[in-house]
């Protein structure tokens, strides 16, 4: 049995999640794996921060953030230590790092993930911005010290396609990556497929919590692209940045193209695609009708899809979900029990 | 750059598909990984045999087969060794066991794989015979030894399914799995939804190779009934064996049951299924009809599926070819791979 201490920076959703899953699974992950996953630090800026060198009892701070929202009443050695300091100062071995998305600066979790990488600690993170923005730096730094960074859960949730694509398919001779990978416009389209407006489908995605109150980042275009980028380092040898995609997002579809489009046999999707085309890699975003009978075209609501196209077993097609406060959660586990197979050896 | 000796027994469709990756692909392998995949071995009942401790060139092995069906005028320090005399004097670090499919004894590559591992060599196989069979036998040999087992090429060829769910999604909780496990019938299923009779689509999947001359294997479901015990060996802890999958095949479905399911907008499709019910596994081949919007109805032809139904993702799916001399070649070039991982730590 090996343990593994976990700095969590960040508790909203996907650290929530993966609390409760450690609180769940996490002994039948150690019976299975061999793997002990203790979190001995969480770090957030409005729910406070707590640490304890032994360990923290998930179900605790699940519970503390149920009934009051934040960590007061949890007991702990030391309080009050910012990420910053929680990296450099805590013993743990892996940083997870979940604070917001930032697609432009990739802050605070570049320099979170930086610090980490600095202080000799294995990261994980979900968090697409600094991946999107960073990632050529921040595998340069992590191999040059004999560390991991996991990011499975910036593409597709805890859907394993990153490594999957990694540690499978790329030896398959990757040409060709096309995929459904915001959610929350393809509910939209999904929605107006059964004569919604554009309003009303924006409105239904915003009351059931797939899109923002400002939904510019989805339906713009720019989640997607910053996937696009994200697999374009990871798994084509490209460093493409985000204003190498060619972006355009669904605003301008209207119901009179769903129709016509239907009429034909096809439907609308917002498809990333990221492409070898004369030995220079081209990526673009951007709404395109696709026929029925395409695999992506049975992919419905707040589902994501991937088709990797390769010159050994030509196209693979994974399918699943794209968000999720236990789904994201999971990638974490992916990610760690991977660092896991890794270290053990 | 770690090397790994490799010994071929077999040198059919999949062994010679396999040398053709490592003919074009090995350079890159060994770059991109850091491993040098070596055959020292070669022995084939009809071929003939020869063996190289320093290696045998993957091109010349495949030329001699094109010009003359066999390795008479290869240059090699020893010949005419069988299976069990390379796997017990042969250099080989890996045993790649490619002869041919025996789902009722095994046969004889169960033998082969059990005199691998107790000469100490990691052992490689597509065969789904000894696998179906024998798994936790093997399996507790291969565990008591340090060795590895690797089936990728079992279930889907190259389609890392296998690994996905071992690696991967057995963390998630795999409550149940369903697929299109036989690319043959599920394209003579595909032909009959263009009106052909059962008689022709069968004829036709014959002509394009698909089909063997005594069809019974695929078409009463025993192939994809194997795929199902080794799925629910390996990835639902329940050591199922042949007797016990509830098979049906195909050879009962007439173009009116076609025609009826896609009056209801459905269509047929032969699919395997491993679930959990009150902690027991029960597990099935059978025809069962499936809506146009099912994830499985749009896989069409030769190409395989699975859906993995976890606690923590939903259902995830992989769509990818079932067959192929390429693809399944590469089945083994990610097992090889997967060795390599484990062993380089």
């Amino acid at each position: 049995m090996r343990t593994y201490r976990l700095a969590v920076l960040g508790f909203g959703n996907v650290g929530q999640g993966f609390a409760q899953i450690l609180k769940e699974q996490g002994a039948l992950l150690a019976q299975r794996f061999g793997a002990q996953f203790s979190i001995v630090a969480v770090s957030d800026l409005q729910k406070g921060s707590v640490y304890n060198p032994d360990g923290l009892d998930p179900a605790t701070l699940l519970a503390a953030i149920q009934t009051k929202g934040n960590f007061d009443d949890v007991r702990a050695p030391q309080r009050g230590w910012d990420a910053l300091v929680t990296i450099a100062k805590s013993n743990a071995d892996i940083v997870i790092e979940l604070t917001y998305t930032d697609l432009r600066t990739g802050e605070p979790a570049l320099t979170h993930l930086r610090a980490a990488l600095q202080n000799g600690k294995h990261v994980v993170t979900t968090n697409k911005g600094p991946i999107a923005l960073a990632f050529p730096e921040l595998d340069q730094m992590a191999r040059s010290k004999n560390l991991e960074i996991g990011v499975e859960g910036t593409v597709m949730s805890g859907t394993p396609v990153i490594r999957i694509g990694r540690e499978m398919l790329v030896a398959a001779g990757i040409k060709r990556i096309q995929g459904i990978f915001n959610g929350t416009t393809n509910f939209i389209l999904t929605q107006m497929e059964t004569g919604a407006s554009y309003a009303a489908a924006l409105a239904d995605a915003q009351a059931k919590g797939y899109a923002e109150a400002d939904p510019v980042g989805d339906v713009e275009g720019y989640d997607a692209a910053g996937k696009v980028v994200i697999l374009s380092n990871l798994l084509m040898d490209a460093p493409l940045t985000m204003t190498e995609v060619d972006r355009v997002g669904i605003t301008q579809l209207d119901a009179q193209q769903i129709a016509q489009a239907q009429a034909a046999g096809e439907c609308w999707k917002l498809l990333g695609t990221i492409e070898k085309v004369n030995g220079q890699v081209r990526a673009s975003v951007r709404p395109t009708r696709v026929p029925l009978r395409h695999p992506l075209a049975a992919v419905k609501g707040a589902t994501n899809a991937i088709v990797y196209t390769t010159e050994l077993l030509g196209d693979v097609t994974v399918v699943g979900p794209g968000a999720g406060r236990r789904e994201t959660g999971f990638a974490l586990v992916c990610d760690l029990l991977a660092i896991h197979r890794k270290l053990r050896g």
